[in-house]
């Protein structure tokens, strides 16, 4: 192997309000070689997802954080271009943590092989953890039954824009929560929701309810927040809410209160209120795929992406995810 | 039937804080005769509960609120004096939303004949309304394993006493939080607990999470607040939290805000949060009164109740609960 020249993405600072590129630094350094187990990834594809805001909170969410002075964080997928791994040669596509770079030496455990049969980008969006977070979250969790009421906040986002689309396949009716006119009638228009609701209207309690005539049976949360507490007071005797993420709260300066709705409405509308990590679903991730791949072939299902180029890009497209710039998923190609 | 006098409690304003004697009134009036289908029940013995400070609430709990005017809610075991009501006689000794009187005259639909073997107190608390809360909560919704560590707020009250206790039956390790020293040195001395906290120390989040040391697996939650604020703290991975009430918000002048940990810890931990009612687990009541008897005639499982005599006392009986008065089930002898 030729001592290629890595490019890499360290965090700077942790920001405490919204984060930006002055968080970080890009610094260069030759590729090392791979260690005995190890292999070298040419990174090709970056997820930029509102998870990687939360990994530079001081405390651990599900994984360790992002300190100061590390290489950011990030879920991609590359090329084996160096391999002194078992199971792994040249050429082979593999996924998994390998952060902001241009090349990720890691060992074969940390490293999935993916057979990618058609386009990268789904296979980072709907055919990826993105879908794969939407399937397990909403049909695992939410439970829905055909004509029961949906409704998913950043709906217009990755993983909002696909729970929204599967929530129609499986006979329900859809509400979206998106920030926006735009997003909105895209919402309507290309996803066939139901109704949208854009809630930097304000007034979301009221807008909900208005939009959701019979109630909510289902709420999948990828906000916290307004969005939230609006849902909660409009559930239905035992709805289900699927806790995934948290964005309304990743780049606030302190933690906002809880919805006031808990304990309290939990308890006389008997809701189950269940947060869940897509990894866990990981033994079960074929047959989630094959759904989705022939939701994908019969047209049911579509995929959106929006892409950056150039690794340099990447702070900024996180920066902007937050400002909400992306329709469907968020990826760098390097 | 005599004209007897019927004396009843009415609300006479809906409280801001706490609940006292203040907010109602006692009346009299002759007992009416039943219609077609109505028995007249002379009510023996009241259920005071933290639920009925809730029903006082202008919306809807999972029941109709009480308004100003109304004969004040309450949930009651009594005798049948006088019926026209098929399948109930005089002598026969029923159950029901019989409310703060001494007679009450109801459809038969809203009676339920008890078989009452034992002791009149048992039937109201451990092997009734209270005890089968307690059971199903904690079975059916927090689904403890042995060697589990079991978290309970207001453990010292009348379901917080049997969670508490069958947590231990079942094998788990059983801390519970309760107001003031004489209470917790009673939950250790009297129900074997673990540890007990003292929430009127303050610091609540370090005290759950010291006594507490592997974590919290179940957290049976009877009060929101600051006890489900600390215990979303200190729960361990795949927690279960069960929300059964909201104790600590009932007679709060205006709503409190909600835990900080909704929803970010509940994704990242991968949380579990779900009320219930109790009601809707009657179709399966007869083997958990069953199991609770067993476990009471075992002598594993011990009744508490503190016994106020006299109609006249229950407004007082439900401000003294929330002034911490009662170990175990708070019941008023008519």
């Amino acid at each position: 192997m030729r001592a290629n020249v890595n490019r890499y993405w360290v965090l700077r600072e942790r920001p405490t309000g919204l984060v930006t590129p002055a968080h970080f630094d890009m610094r260069e350094s030759p590729v090392r070689e791979p260690a005995d187990g190890e292999a070298v990834v040419r990174v090709r594809m970056l997820s930029i997802d509102p998870a990687n805001r939360a990994w530079m909170f001081p405390s651990p969410t599900y994984k360790a954080p992002v300190a100061p002075g590390d290489t950011m964080h990030g879920f991609g997928v590359g090329e084996i271009v160096a391999s002194r791994a078992q199971g792994l040669k040249v050429g082979d596509i593999v996924e998994g943590m390998v952060g902001w770079q241009d090349y990720a030496v890691l060992p074969v455990a940390e490293l999935a092989k993916r057979d990618i049969k058609g386009s990268i980008e789904h296979a980072m969006g709907v055919l990826g953890v993105t879908g794969l977070t939407a399937y397990f979250g909403l049909v695992e969790i939410g439970r829905p039954k055909a004509g029961e009421t949906l409704l998913v906040s950043a709906a217009a986002g990755a993983v909002g824009s696909i729970v929204a689309q599967i929530g129609r396949i499986l006979g329900c009716r859809v509400v979206g929560i998106a920030g926006g006119p735009d997003k909105c009638a895209w919402l309507q228009r290309e996803l066939g929701l139901d109704a949208a609701i854009d809630y930097r209207q304000g007034g979301l309690r009221k807008a909900v309810r208005s939009a959701c005539s019979n109630g909510v049976d289902v709420y999948f949360d990828n906000t916290g927040g307004e969005a939230l507490d609006a849902a909660l007071f409009a559930m239905n005797e035992r709805g289900r809410i699927v806790c995934c993420g948290n964005l309304s709260q990743y780049n606030a300066d302190r933690p906002a209160p809880g919805p006031v709705g808990v304990p309290g409405l939990l308890v006389t509308k008997r809701l189950r209120m269940e947060g869940f990590v897509v990894l866990d679903y990981f033994d079960r991730r074929e047959p989630a795929e094959r759904q989705l791949k022939a939701w994908l072939d019969e047209g049911k299902l579509k995929s959106f992406e929006t892409i950056v180029e150039g690794l340099e890009n990447a702070p900024r497209a996180l920066q902007q995810m937050f400002e909400g710039y992306n329709l469907g998923k968020l990826l760098v190609r390097l």
